[in-house]
Formats: C-alpha cells, structure tokens, sequence
C-alpha cells in the first residue's frame, strides 16, 4: 500500500486524487486545497491548512503551478520525506531542499469536468535516489502502462514538444475557426477532419501522413489561399508553408 | 437508384467507388483509372479508356487532381451531363463547360489502406440548377448524415481551414518529432496528448481549450522553451506563442 498525500486541487490535483483514490494499493491520507473548492467530487481526506498535513505519507505529490512549487515545499512541516512536483516544465530542483525531491509527470492535457483515461498516459518519473525513483516507478505502474524514467533534460524537451502538439495544435483549430465564422459556417464541419489528422498517427509518421498543397508544391493553390486570408493567418500559413517546402527539399 | 461512374481511383476516388458501390440505392456502373490499379480491392466495371465511357449515369464524379479537373472533363465523349468534382480548392468552373457542372466535396483526409466511417464526413454540395442540387443530396445523404450545400466560397474557406487543421496541425506533430528525436525520446509518448487535444474540440471551444505558458503569460517557461529549439523550429514558437497571447489581449 503506498500512501499518498496530494497537495493542490486544480486540474492535475484533482484528476490525481480521483484515480489514486479509486486505485486499489494506493490510499490516499489528505488532499490539501487553500480553498474550499466548488465540486460535488467525494474527497474525504480534504485539508485547508499545510499545518494539517499528514507525516505519515510514503509520497507526497505537489500538484501546484510552476511559480508556486518552491514557496508550498517550503512551508511543508516537516523533512527529509519524498516530495514530488508534477510538472513538465520546472526542474526537480525548484523543489525545497529540506525534503528529498522528485518528479511525478503525468504527460497529458486535463480539464474540469472531463474524466480521462489513466491507463494510456505516459507517467515520466525522476527521483535522486534509487529507492524513491523505485516508489515512484511502483505508484505509476499502479495507474497507467506507460511508465518511465527521465531526466530533466528530456522531460524539458517533451514539455515543449507537448506545447506544440497541444497549444500550437489547439491555436491552429481556433484560426480555422476564426476563418469559417467569416463566411458564418460552423467550425464543427472540421470536426472529423481534426479527429482523423490525429487518429492518423497511430498508424503513420507525420512525415508520411503529410498531404496538401505545400507538400505537393502546389503554388496556385497557396496562392488562392493567402489571398482568402487576413494579415496574421497569413503570417502562420506562410511560415508553415514554408517548414513543409522546406522538408521537400532535404527529401530530394 | 442513382447511377455513378467515378473518374479517378486516387485517395478520394477509390474511398468514394467503395463506399457508393456498398450503398444501397446507389449503382457505381464503372470506375475510370488511367493506369491498372496495384490493389486487391473489387472494382468490377474499371475501365481504362475515356471512350468506353457508359453514358447512362446519373452523375459522373471526377475525383482526379485539381490541375487535371480540366482536362479531363474536356476528353468526355458527351456533353449535357452533370459532371462534378471532388475538390474543395477547385471552382465549379474548372470542370469543362460541355456538360452541367457541380461539386460534390468530401471534407475529410483520405489514406490508402485506412477505412473511413463516411456516415460523419460532411459532403459539401454545389450545383448549378435545382434538379442537379436536389439529386447531389440525394447522393450525399445516402453515404452521410452531413449534407450540405455550400457555394465557392464558402467552400474556399473550408479548404483553407482544412489546411490549417490538417496539414499544419500533422506540420506541428512532424516538428515536436524532431524535437523529441534529439533526446532519443519515442513520439508515441506524445500520442494520448494528441488524440485529447482533438477529442476536446467536440466538447469544448478552441478559445476555452487553451491551457499552457502563452495563455497564462508565464515569459519564464515560454524563454526556458526557447532555449531549447533550434531556429527554425523557434520561429514558429515565437509565431504561435504570440498568436495566443494577441487573443489574451483581445479578452482584457
């Protein structure tokens, strides 16, 4: 049984809490929220005060901003336990040194209100010794399949890997949108489209399922297109035009 | 009963001949392709000459590239007839005058060797009289529950719509792939992420998907992630990253 204590209760925090809760060989001892949060979710264990905090915890999960890590690992009551962030994008250290620090990542995008499936997601793990980065592996395997361990230097280059797969992506589709609401058409005519430009990696490489005009290098349609556009869209179109022409060229 | 005759056995022609020839109520009397196909798929009437052209069809469908739209409608033994094509990029008018003109556009992403569900893809029509519209829907919501008529530019939107999400978004997959391949690091970590980032947009707007360094204004990460691309790969950081962060500015 490993004991977990899950500090924060945004959108990691409480997706965390919900699968460790429902996990058997994981007990979740307390989740700490400032607030009292707006939510009908079952959470029995619910602290407002870290002067409450459990010491009887194997891990103790800091599911906080980037900026606020330091500051809450610091006013932890107590030393030399395994405090871990959640985050893709700080470096283990930003952990307070008092306790032995570690990184408990799991590599997907959560929203309020949307369950998600644990199992698939890649849990990337980072610990300064070998018996905490043992814990930490044995806790990921309990939820998901996909375990690994990783060193900061990667975990920074999948986190901005992930920002172009996710904010980059999720921009893209809101440009489209912007686009259709110009001729009053609905964005939700693009939705297989965006479901099958996905779906088509689990198959195929990005640089195989690539179509369209800039791979086929067909300037009279690009050309039409740029004219369809305001300044800014045109700016994106022209500037990933020109990263697809430009893999053309290294494949010739 | 309607009766086609596909003109073209490319991605689209050879999805549409598999899909009109398994409907109901729908009769493919022959598929038209220049050079002997290299597929196990059933075309029982493929012909490979434009003058063994039946002209007892009710539509004819080219579904050929838009340079070729052209061409080949000029080479049609017949005249009179409702000739469409497939192509979101291509005005009505690229089809030769001889015959009644239309366009029957599948919105979606065709591959070689992967079956689609056509009963989603939105089949987006135009025509040039009633009778020719009435029986373009008739053929649409027999393989789709997402009928539409559209005209040229409203279709010209959608097409460059369709790039944005499907051609740059596969661009950014293909860019986050070389970013993890200098770590050594699998792009199949990035697959759950990718596949939610889609799957959200049947529930929730682009504007209130985003997450991340650009909507939150977080300049630490955003210079942290900077760092760590080469040029190129930083000039469609900076471009997108500033894309999101003109709309933060729009909402205050």
């Amino acid at each position: 049984m490993i004991k977990v204590v899950i500090i924060g209760f945004g959108n990691v925090g409480s997706h965390l809490s919900q699968i460790c809760a429902a996990t058997e060989g994981i007990k979740v001892l307390q989740v700490y929220t400032r607030s009292v949060p707006n939510t009908t979710t079952t959470t029995p264990f619910l602290i407002h005060d870290l002067k409450d905090i459990s010491t009887a915890a194997d891990i103790y999960i800091a599911a906080v901003p980037d900026d606020k890590i330091n500051d809450i690992t610091a006013k932890l009551p107590f030393a030399n336990k395994l405090v871990v962030h959640t985050s893709g994008g700080s470096d283990v250290a930003s952990i307070h040194k008092k306790n032995r620090k570690g990184v408990f990542y799991p590599l997907q995008t959560f929203s309020k209100n949307k369950v998600v499936n644990f199992n698939n997601i890649p849990i990337l793990v980072e610990a300064e010794n070998k018996d905490d980065l043992g814990l930490l592996l044995e806790l990921g395997h309990k939820i998901s399949e996909k375990v690994q361990q990783i060193n900061s230097k990667e975990r920074a280059a999948l986190h901005v890997a992930a920002v172009f797969v996710n904010n980059f992506v999720n921009e893209l589709y809101h440009v489209s949108e912007d686009i259709l609401k110009e001729q009053d058409l609905n964005f939700n005519l693009l939705l297989p489209l965006i479901k099958e430009t996905a779906l088509k990696m689990e198959l195929l490489t990005p640089s195989l399922a690539q179509t369209g005009p800039a791979k086929r290098g067909d300037a009279k349609t690009i050309r039409k297109h740029q004219e369809l556009l305001n300044k800014k869209q045109q700016s994106i179109y022209d500037l990933l035009t020109k990263s697809i022409q430009h893999r053309n060229q290294e494949d010739e």
